[in-house]
């Protein structure tokens, strides 16, 4: 009865999501331990930085000597994210540490859209064309489109599965005047609006649109409903997830101060692996990794799991 | 292809598994004033102390006092937690304002028995035998059979299926031994290593074997995935389930410190609305009741929801 993947690629963004966010200052040094030993887990693809104003975001002031301290290990995708063709080109000067794509980000709300960029609809798809443009002239192909406020926002209430069809269509659309070959969707639960139903309803129509489509889900675990979301999605066969480990991050711009950050990346090994589906990860491991973290930001993390330890020591314990 | 319930019972067990736990001491009257409000929310049955051996649980040596106290609400259920003879004649005390049936109360796990009651299974049943003797003399029926550590145990490890089914069947023995009609079945993640496929299997061969029992499900959030187990089970008609407010609680008897306690209430009847499942509870005031609890007891609870808002709130706003 169900899609149930075999196995899911976890894209772990907690350096990136966890320190934007933090008060900090958290020292270079302690970002470049954390990505190195989340290299060390299992995990093939870490978002380890975001190439951003530093004034508008100070935690990420030290993109550059971050990405430049680190040593990489092989096999392991290395991200960054940015916004516009400033952070690209700082992105483009580490060619050979990042795997660098481009995404059309877009937001199915139209009222975030203008709180958090200050822009409409359309003058995010005139600037998101622009970008796009700006990624071909640099040689990196656009193959992802994120859609924020995927399943409600705090701004407009909630999001209908037509709303988010109709944002994608923007998007394709753009994607096709230039010639962009789309190779996933990235369904974000910006401000934690998301409950199981609602998962099954956009990912069942998005996917009903473009069956081609590999879909991802971007979960927050604002209202605690996360990992049952997660649950949802992996029952619909969604086998990408972006995680954040020992739950780091939050969303600066939803207007809810002490919001919970993103799903815990152990959580969701957790529930994978307990459903008989790979994530490559070593539990054990991360949550070491989700330990240390917590020690980096100097304040406990949301992750229950870090704190219980995983069912893999007491099982060895008691067999 | 589910059997989504229409509606849950939420039996919110906050004041008795919350107090229990706290280092406190947590005076009376707040007690007094949690279970008042928790009253006015919708919830039907509020399990509102345990009768208990003040040397080995402090928490409760004002039991009396504070079921003395609180004013009760027509229409509400207000039970109590005992274990042996002499806490049933506590409760009985109280017949005009507690809800009084008899549990048979047993481990799927032999190791959680020997550690949690000093008892083999074999001396358990024996107790129970007792108890249910007891109860009877009392003019108190048996109805409920709950089993502990029903998905996994940190002393035993993995506890399959067909322990579980095994551990009812020397509780039903008990209950038709003495001619007492169970009506429900509640399985106990007490530490939790319950997985959402895990859940589907043991709830799956329980009902296959009882047809004819309501089965409940008393889930804690040790891991995180409480929600996720929460959503498997009401995908297999699971329609009662036992939960706290703010995520009050935890099991002090797991080895675990730290642990996370219950299920979170307003997690849960949010889970529940946003999938069409009405629980009769007002989310908005259970927030407020969180944020109660969580000032009564002087901490932060794991709940993300009452630091979050509820959805009401925010659509609202944005109609």
């Amino acid at each position: 009865m169900t899609d149930l993947p075999i196995s899911i690629d976890i894209h772990e963004e907690g350096p990136r999501e966890g320190f934007q966010i933090e008060p900090g200052p958290i020292p270079t040094a302690e970002k470049i331990r954390l990505i190195e030993a989340l290299a060390e887990t299992g995990l093939h693809h870490i978002q380890a930085c975001s190439f951003v104003n530093p004034r508008v975001v100070p935690g990420w002031a030290d993109a550059e000597a971050t990405i430049a301290g680190f040593t990489p290990k092989p096999g392991v995708h290395y991200t960054a994210l940015w916004f516009n063709g400033n952070g690209l080109e700082r992105a483009l000067a580490f060619r050979d540490k990042l795997h660098i794509t481009g995404s059309i980000s877009i937001t199915a709300s139209e009222a975030f859209t203008r709180k958090n960029l200050n822009r409409s609809h359309a003058e995010n798809l005139e600037a998101m064309r622009k970008l796009t443009a700006t990624h071909i002239s640099h040689g990196v192909a656009v193959t992802r489109i994120g859609v924020q406020a995927a399943f409600g926002c705090n701004y407009q209430g909630d999001i209908t599965p037509a709303q988010v069809i109709s944002t994608l269509e923007d998007a394709f659309a753009i994607a096709q005047e230039y010639g962009q070959q789309i190779q996933r969707i990235s369904l974000a639960d910006t401000m934690g609006w998301a409950a199981p139903q609602r998962v099954e309803r956009v990912v069942g129509e998005v996917r009903s649109r473009w069956p081609e489509q590999k879909i991802g889900l971007h979960l927050h675990d604002t209202r605690g409903l996360a990992v049952a979301n997660a649950h949802a999605g992996l029952r619909m066969g969604v086998a990408q997830f972006d995680s954040t480990v020992g739950g780091l991050g939050g969303c600066p711009f939803a207007g809810q101060k002490g919001a919970a950050g993103n799903i815990c990346t152990e959580e969701l090994v957790l529930l994978c692996e307990e459903m008989g589906i790979h994530t490559g990860v070593d539990l054990d491991r991360l949550i070491e990794v989700g330990r240390m973290a917590e020690e980096i930001v100097g304040h406990v993390l949301p992750s229950e799991l870090i704190h219980a330890g995983s069912l893999g020591a007491f099982r060895r314990r008691a067999a």
